[in-house]
């Protein structure tokens, strides 16, 4: 996977060139000098990072990773339009050269001609994924699934162009926002002669360390959030997540919204309403009529005077179905931009969702909330795309091949 | 310090009856129930959080936290402009909230009145820093020592307003981001009416545990930043950064800049070019005639043919005085924007410094900077901001008291 003439224009001499370097002009002598002193520095001290820094998740396999992985503290996800001139060995040579890039800086490795090889010796567990859109798969001649594009209109969307659909996905998470900032330069650099950025969301939950390992992350409400969630390993999880079909077998699809949380609004409502709304207890999550978090809610549970315990009209009981076949892997991340002037927060949650079919698992949970969730009073979609997600590759290949090669 | 009086419109029953709730509209049976269950769902299940999001800074002393402290993996710097109507007695209003919402925040326990006081239960190693600006100091009727202002123009300036000055900072950080996250919007909250928000920086280090503590930072430009600097604890560290004059005393000065930093240039050079310019290896940021990180410097060294090795232009040999008077204790914090279209990156160094008198330590500093360094040419300061940051203050006390009590 590094053979150097994959990468356009760079020979396999480029990175010893580049970290040893020719002078800079006027200053020829005393760079000549600085060379040699570098290779010694670098002999002299290896500097190990400790354990968490040093955490790898493995790149190659049957499915990309990033997905199954537990959710590190940063996300970046930033989408890209391809360029017009993008035809479909373009996309290969592009996918080849990205593919190459994560699987070495995912490892604590600089990419090929890494600009800042430094700054890639702390991966943090980092995780590269890829998604692809409708154009990319039409480009790429492959038959798109019925459900990758633009999902159906929702009541509550106020979506706007610019924070939705594209070309191609880059989901980029680490424990680590250097790493994710030094990755994202990286890649990005690399796809300079295929595609622009159309948009990017950056996200956060917990650092590591900061919370028990499985906790479930809160929201900025303050909300236990992504209780009801297939597990990694699990034979649930892999039936929820992975597609069978055709060159997405191993793949799986991504729905990412950005939905914006007015917490000045939600900040006025008290407590026990903000618990009605949601059907969960803030303290620790656990439904209305349970004690803790796993708990399964009662929704035929009533009160003394007869009212369901857990309403009609709250997100816990909208979004649960009947139909086992309805469920989705949500793997998400809070935002918060900072606004100037009387604004006090932009907040909101980067709303991500991995299932092997958008329309026989996502739409159909998403159309029951757009009719009545107590939690729209407060919430509105500002941003929507929708991915296939190709499968891993093996060491040699790359990732979107099933589709390209 | 609990006295609920000191908050506006606030009694002291308030923050129980927002846990407790009373019902929202149209759900009160089942709220009721609800609030109950709460009670003890709270009661059945603490959950203590492990030790690095459980650590906490002493918020109460002689100096304020987040200066000393090992600095934070995330920090945000909030300018505020005061309203019109904010006179003497506001100011103190004003800061005895802040100094008491601070005083818990960082302790981890909820804001009075907090909204989401889950939020609030995990510290990791919270500080909030407050700093005042000219006008603040007119407000309060005190006497502004003279650095506080504007400082002199530099020709490598390119201010932006938005991006400069301002009548209190709030510096908040912490080793995790949903914390930082809750501690601004609390602080924000608590400032509406006496403030508005002129700029909103947010920055990020390493996290805690990617490398060895005691690791020197890296800027996105892959250098090493901020080898030169006092250690906290010494009396070195002492002299250069505490104030003794006046209200001031026990206080020091911050000055924030922002500093756009050009990746896509600094790309285009190569190595050696770099380690000139900086007068270290990126490797492990030796000086140039050293091996080892905090080597001192041989600025007398010279090449076979009679260069100095560290070039005259370097950042290191222009930074450096011969006055020990001369000196700053630096803190500062990396971003990186996320551009869309061709931009690959909007990234730099929130430059943060403590010094107790700005004149006198970081003007000649800067001034030689103006002049040559050779860093100028991949970087520019669009932000710049000085602030006066009073002492700490005892329990029962508030930050600001020696200008307001």
């Amino acid at each position: 996977m590094s053979a150097p003439d994959r990468r356009t224009g760079r020979s396999g001499s480029t990175r010893r060139q580049f970290l040893l370097g020719g002078a800079v002009a006027g200053v020829g002598a005393a760079a000549a000098v600085g060379g040699d002193a570098a290779l010694r520095a670098v002999a002299a001290e290896p500097a190990p990072a400790p354990p968490h820094g040093e955490g790898t998740v493995p790149f190659f396999g049957p499915h990309q990773a990033g997905i199954a992985t537990d959710a590190q503290a940063h996300g970046l996800f930033v989408a890209l339009d391809l360029l017009d001139g993008t035809d479909r060995p373009a996309l290969t040579r592009m996918m080849r050269i990205l593919t190459d890039d994560a699987a070495r800086l995912t490892q604590g490795e600089p990419a090929l001609a890494d600009s800042e090889p430094e700054l890639a010796a702390a991966p943090a567990h980092l995780t590269v994924t890829f998604g692809v859109g409708p154009r990319f798969v039409d480009r790429a001649r492959g038959r798109a699934p019925d459900w990758l594009g633009p999902l159906p209109a929702f009541g509550v969307d106020r979506l706007r162009p610019e924070l939705s659909d594209g070309d191609l996905l880059l989901q980029i998470a680490a424990d680590d926002p250097l790493t994710v900032a030094h990755a994202a330069r990286m890649l990005l650099k690399d796809t300079r002669s295929f595609a622009t950025v159309r948009w990017s969301q950056q996200g956060f939950r917990r650092a590591h360390g900061t919370v028990r390992p499985g906790t479930t992350m809160r929201n900025l409400f303050g909300q236990v959030d992504g209780t009801v969630n297939p597990v990694p390993g699990t034979p649930d999880f892999d039936e929820v997540v992975w597609s069978t079909r055709d060159w997405l077998a191993g793949g799986t699809s991504v729905v990412v919204r950005r939905i914006g949380m007015d917490l000045d609004r939600w900040d006025r409502l008290d407590r026990s309403g903000r618990e009605q709304s949601v059907g969960r207890y803030l303290s620790n999550g656990a439904p209305l009529t349970g004690t803790r978090e796993h708990d399964e809610p009662d929704f035929a549970a009533t009160t003394e005077i007869g009212f369901p315990v857990i309403p009609e009209f709250s997100h816990v009981r909208r979004a649960r179905s009947e139909d086992p076949a309805e469920r989705i892997f949500r793997r998400s991340y809070n935002y918060d931009d900072r606004p100037v002037g009387d604004g006090i927060s932009l907040s909101g949650l980067i709303f991500v969702s991995y299932q092997a079919d958008v329309d026989r698992q996502f739409v159909p949970i998403q159309r029951r909330l757009d009719r009545l969730d107590l939690l729209n009073e407060w919430t509105v979609p500002v941003g929507s795309a929708v991915f296939a997600v190709p499968p891993g590759c093996a060491e040699g290949g790359f990732v979107g091949e099933t589709l390209l090669a």
